[in-house]
């Protein structure tokens, strides 16, 4: 437990509990998690669990609940997660080539990133003013704000510095080159990724500073990008957020909360690959610009004819609800497709037989000095449990033909091998290097 | 008004509609800011108001108060409006040397100003399929998010290009160079700034980027940052964000409510230079980049000394209350002062007869290519009267001896005359350029 000069006891009126938002300390006190001696030594926040009736849940528990997100389970968390409003993304280079400190890394990383998803300080934060504090501050007094944190290796792992080129999914590579590539080297790539994401930018920001500080040694940061979904202005239908072309974004993505869908789309499975990725999932990163200033210049038309969708209600061109089913047979009075078959929409979707999950955030990283034009984009992010059948067919369709092509640019690319998740009193990658 | 294809009548359930955030589009709807046919159409939005008893006050209007920062009034907001969540800063250099042009573009800026503060869309948007949207539209579903749009020009545009050097305060000029000043042009001056604030980073870009189109043949971008303070998972207790060193940062602030020190330390007066200030006041920006791994490295009680605070409560070294006068003269037994004089807060401090305004963001732009360190720091953002006497002042004292220099960099400066606020019918800069 950490100690603390000024602390001063909870006396939040309990009336109020239900309601307010607790502080990342206050879920701490109250829970027990970071301070069983301060519950039970009679101050503000004993006397608040002692008032309560032994039938009522405890406050705190669901508070916590409803702002975090449990970082051990069968699967990693921040897959089929709800996409939180913010992400900071982080690949790793290792500096070592001892695995035994790769796996120290994973344990320190595990550790850490409990603390992080809960709401927690890491460590004894100001145990020994005459050392560095175990934990960077910046996040103290904010809550859990949903942080996930997930966790993953790139193809380069299996090269041999580790002795686990024979541990490598037969099919994990990493991506071809696709036709307009644009990709530079400050953006790809990675032997670690780290997906932070949170409703607090501040949070995501702080996960991933302070899980870097503790690879000091072991792993160097080789790129990192930030990204924001709608962050607080919220459409409040629970609308499909819209991407910086001004259309809606994940309309036809698949619906988490089917079980079997997703063992089908995301999860590697038993017959699928190597036992340590069972429960696991593969991602595709891709950094990609977007020509924001060519794209404004377009008629509404053309842009929609591009998407193959309406722009404000994200309907497909001929019909009238967003998530009507695209209906690529359709012919206009002309013969002509209703919706243009080179259109975004109708290469993404092909045949229908072919899905991935997309996770995908939009960015905004200033100014391209070399251009002089805004650096906005997307950070896509996709999950699936083979990136060459699934997320390889479907941009090579799109690469080759995509009417959307002449607006964007890809920058960035990356893949990598998403462990299952994380058993109590196990680590991250423990099914790979235990 | 703009056309819609997919529009749906507003059909909300009127009890709910007090708890709810509503869209920008329903605010419109609903307040009739774009749309009075509409709501006198007997479509759902107008059914709504009828529904309602004439005695109660009209829920749209309450909502888009709570969620709305008026654009017009005798001061520009975003200078004593509380700090929303985000900023994306913009500085701009004029690419015309016409002042009708300036003017022209200063009108349409006005028009697309308040259209963007209120939640509105600017212009006809869906009108012609055959031309481009006049509105980018990502921010199409978002609520208003609290935007401000903040106006200012800089000593450049008194340069002679428009015939305005006889207009320029006698003080206004770049900020002199400081000891251990790390500029980078590209960070650099600006003839015009626009300062976007959002509780929504997505409506604050959406802000710029139509800014910006808008400014095509008259000027371009020269820079632009993103900020953040806490984003959603703030402290309950309302607490003072922290900076990314982990410490409370604007707990000095003077009070924005107290209208005489807002007059003594923000305000140009008729006093204090030319007329077409009066009502203005002057904005310093620094990017101040924080070499977070050398800080991480410190021990805690080096910190606190830097700063002059404790980490944990914000409180002055020596005190328990982070609100807390700052006691310079306090001494321990040994007769060292307890707050150090080269403290952060010590020097900022000074005799405490010279005060700023602050309103600072964090900022974290990925990775520093050139030392593969995090690019992350503060947007330092200060309004004063008198850019030579108040923030110059402090900042030459920081400069010299200030502790923290160790631990940043200033890469970027620019300082700007923010007008006075904008008249309903007027336009942005009308006293200067009227």
């Amino acid at each position: 437990m950490k100690k603390d000069k000024s602390a001063k006891p909870v006396t939040k009126p309990i009336e109020g509990v239900m309601d307010q938002k607790l502080s990342r300390r206050d879920i701490l006190r109250l829970t027990g998690v970071g301070g069983l001696g301060l519950l039970l030594g009679g101050t503000g926040a004993g006397s608040l669990i002692a008032a309560r009736k032994a039938s009522e849940p405890a406050p705190a528990a669901l508070a916590a609940n409803a702002d975090t997100i449990p970082f051990y389970g069968s699967h990693q968390s921040g897959i089929l997660t709800p996409a939180q409003n913010f992400i900071v993304f982080a690949s790793f280079d290792l500096t070592t080539t001892k695995l035994a400190e790769v796996k120290q890394l994973l344990e320190a990383w595990t550790t850490a990133a409990a603390a992080l998803t809960s709401g927690s300080l890491i460590g004894n934060v100001n145990d020994n003013p005459n050392l560095p504090p175990s934990d960077t501050g910046e996040a103290d007094g904010l809550s859990p704000s949903k942080c996930t944190l997930t966790f993953g290796v790139g193809p380069a792992f299996f090269d041999g510095r580790f002795g686990l080129a024979s541990k490598r999914p037969s099919t994990f590579a990493d991506l071809p080159a696709f036709a307009g590539d644009a990709l530079e080297p400050q953006w790809c790539g990675g032997d670690l990724c780290v997906q932070a994401c949170a409703d607090d930018l501040q949070v995501a920001f702080h996960a991933i500073r302070n899980l870097a500080r503790i690879a000091r040694g072991t792993a160097v940061l080789r790129w990192t990008q930030e990204g924001f979904q709608r962050t607080g202005g919220a459409d409040p239908k629970g609308g499909t957020p819209r991407n910086l072309l001004g259309f809606k974004d994940g309309t036809g993505n698949p619906d988490v909360t089917d079980a079997a869908a997703m063992q089908e789309i995301v999860w590697s499975g038993s017959g699928d690959g190597p036992a340590w990725m069972n429960g696991g999932t593969y991602m595709a990163v891709r950094r990609v610009q977007l020509r924001v200033e060519v794209w404004d210049r377009s008629p509404l038309s053309d842009q929609e004819n591009t998407f193959g969708r309406y722009r404000q209600s994200g309907a497909p061109i001929g019909a009238k609800d967003e998530f009507a089913d695209l209906n690529l047979e359709a012919k206009d009075a002309a013969g002509r497709p209703v919706v243009p078959p080179n259109s975004h929409s109708a290469l993404s979707h092909g045949d229908g037989s072919v899905k991935i999950l997309r996770r995908s955030y939009s960015y905004s990283s200033g100014m391209n000095l070399k251009t002089g034009q805004l650096d906005a984009g997307l950070l896509f992010i996709s999950f699936q449990k083979d990136l060459v059948k699934q997320f390889v067919s479907i941009q090579q369709r799109l690469a080759k033909s995509d009417m959307l092509n002449e607006y964007i640019l890809h920058t960035g690319s990356a893949v990598f091998a998403c462990f299952p998740g994380v058993r109590e009193g196990g680590y991250i990658g423990e099914t790979l290097l235990g």
